[in-house]
């Protein structure tokens, strides 16, 4: 679902000094307006199916890494209105997004910013009890290696939890080729910006090969269909085809499609939405503990 | 998942006479003793995702339409042991099996067995309180018209659930070309065969056209991995990958594969069974209303 990229690109940090990269990666959804709205909507169409079940007691010191333009880190304090947050991203404008939005609807949490690269946290081993991400890994080239260092900042008998989509869950009706490919689209162009879409199925093995312990993935599945119109218009619509629909002017740069047949594409995803219109998709959400 | 045919088949009826179709269609599994003991294994593994929330008062008139081999039979009387159980199968071999099952699980359950096809019941309008259907509209050419003719004998105000998979929910780690083209087969020939392998997204149109209110399907999801390994061996190995193994011979004969290649792919498929390895799988429950 993919909300930002902690990868690469320039890095600096608020509480100190970090490395910058030189050659930041693409982000496959951008970063615009229209953009941040979509991720707003969707975590508030996810946040009770996402986040259910992920309560921090009060006084935790709590990292998110990559909190993107903060959709996720609403929900988590809202959850967990205790909590010491430290919320890490690599991009300093999402950062100020996700400031501004935290000061609106929770003006008394406890946050330090950090703008920063999740691989190379300024901060000493084991300095958190809790570490969440969401719609991270996705975009790590190398997710063994973040969370090789999520681990580090992580105390002994700490908890991560990770959270993440995985398009090859994507199955609706009707469905039709062109629709699917549009799916391809996306899946390719993240792959080829570094990502894996499909990395939800792979959180097991990860955290496992990582080092954490009782490790934990279920699935957390969105089904939609005419009986539940809400979710249809949130998810169907307003997450899933808007991110797809939002990689067009990508897709065609890579030359992996034209204009008629990207939105011919789109257009027939959309009858998923419509009369006698289903789809279905599984995000992952993973707990383990640094032994 | 497959367990039945009622599509065609040669029809008889021990309540009553039905007539007889004379050209039955292939059952894309088959009827082997081996198929017995796999449907017996799948039904015990799912029988709590699947079945959970289906109580009956004592004393309904409960249809079970294509009890098949009586995997679900058994559930559902352990679940509903006071219910009036009609339970019809278009194969009198299927139901012999059935009944011997039943006999040794639930000797004091109340069932009627009825030889014949789900599409022709010899029942009067409004005989049944609920209907119950589990794999059984995948098998269909016109699950339409089976839905039509359960609606008939199912009185107004009764429920009807309706259990299917849909095989485009499988995705895997690892996933290989070679691996996903063994499922691939499996739809083709249950395409062939006359039925729908990817029902399950359909339940919800299908239920609503056939005049059905009150219409809530919610998906029942299997996920396994390496911390699941009761659900390793029980579903992933011994329910998905043994079903789309049983397809060889026929895969074979229909020329979509090559022996070498078929078992390349189950070879690779079943590293979804092994260390890393997870498997995904989404099932679709429908409750719905004669209104």
């Amino acid at each position: 679902m993919t909300t930002k990229t902690l990868t690469t690109g320039t890095v600096a940090a608020e509480a100190t000094a970090a490395e910058a990269d030189s050659h930041p990666a693409p982000y496959v959804h951008g970063y615009s307006d229209t953009e941040a709205q979509r991720l707003g909507d969707q975590a508030d169409t996810l946040a009770e199916l996402l986040h259910a079940g992920t309560v921090y007691p009060a006084g935790s010191r709590v990292l998110e890494a990559g909190c993107g333009v903060g959709a996720q880190t609403a929900h988590l304090l809202a959850a967990s209105p205790g909590v010491l947050l430290t919320a890490a991203d690599v991009s300093a404008e999402s950062l100020a997004q996700a400031r501004a939005r935290i000061a609106g609807v929770a003006p008394s949490a406890r946050v330090v910013w950090h703008h920063g690269d999740l691989h190379r946290l300024p901060f000493p081993d084991g300095t958190f009890d809790h570490v969440f991400l969401c719609f991270v890994l996705e975009h790590l080239p190398d997710p063994a290696a973040g969370l090789a260092a999520l681990r580090r900042v992580l105390r002994p008998g700490g908890t991560i939890t990770v959270i993440e989509g995985d398009h090859g869950s994507a199955f609706f009706h009707p469905e039709t080729p062109a629709a699917r490919r549009t799916i391809d689209h996306l899946v390719r162009l993240q792959a080829g910006a570094g990502g894996d879409a499909l990395l939800g199925r792979r959180l097991y093995p990860l955290l496992t090969a990582a080092g954490f312990a009782d490790v934990t993935v279920r699935p957390r599945t969105v089904y939609a269909d005419g009986g539940r119109p809400a979710l249809v218009d949130g998810f169907t619509l307003r997450t899933f085809v808007a991110m797809v629909e939002a990689v067009r002017a990508e897709a065609l740069a890579a030359g992996l499609t034209t204009p008629e047949a990207f939105d011919r594409g789109i257009a027939e995803l959309r009858r998923a939405a419509g009369p006698g219109g289903t789809f279905h998709y599984t995000f992952f959400k993973a707990v383990a503990v640094n032994p």
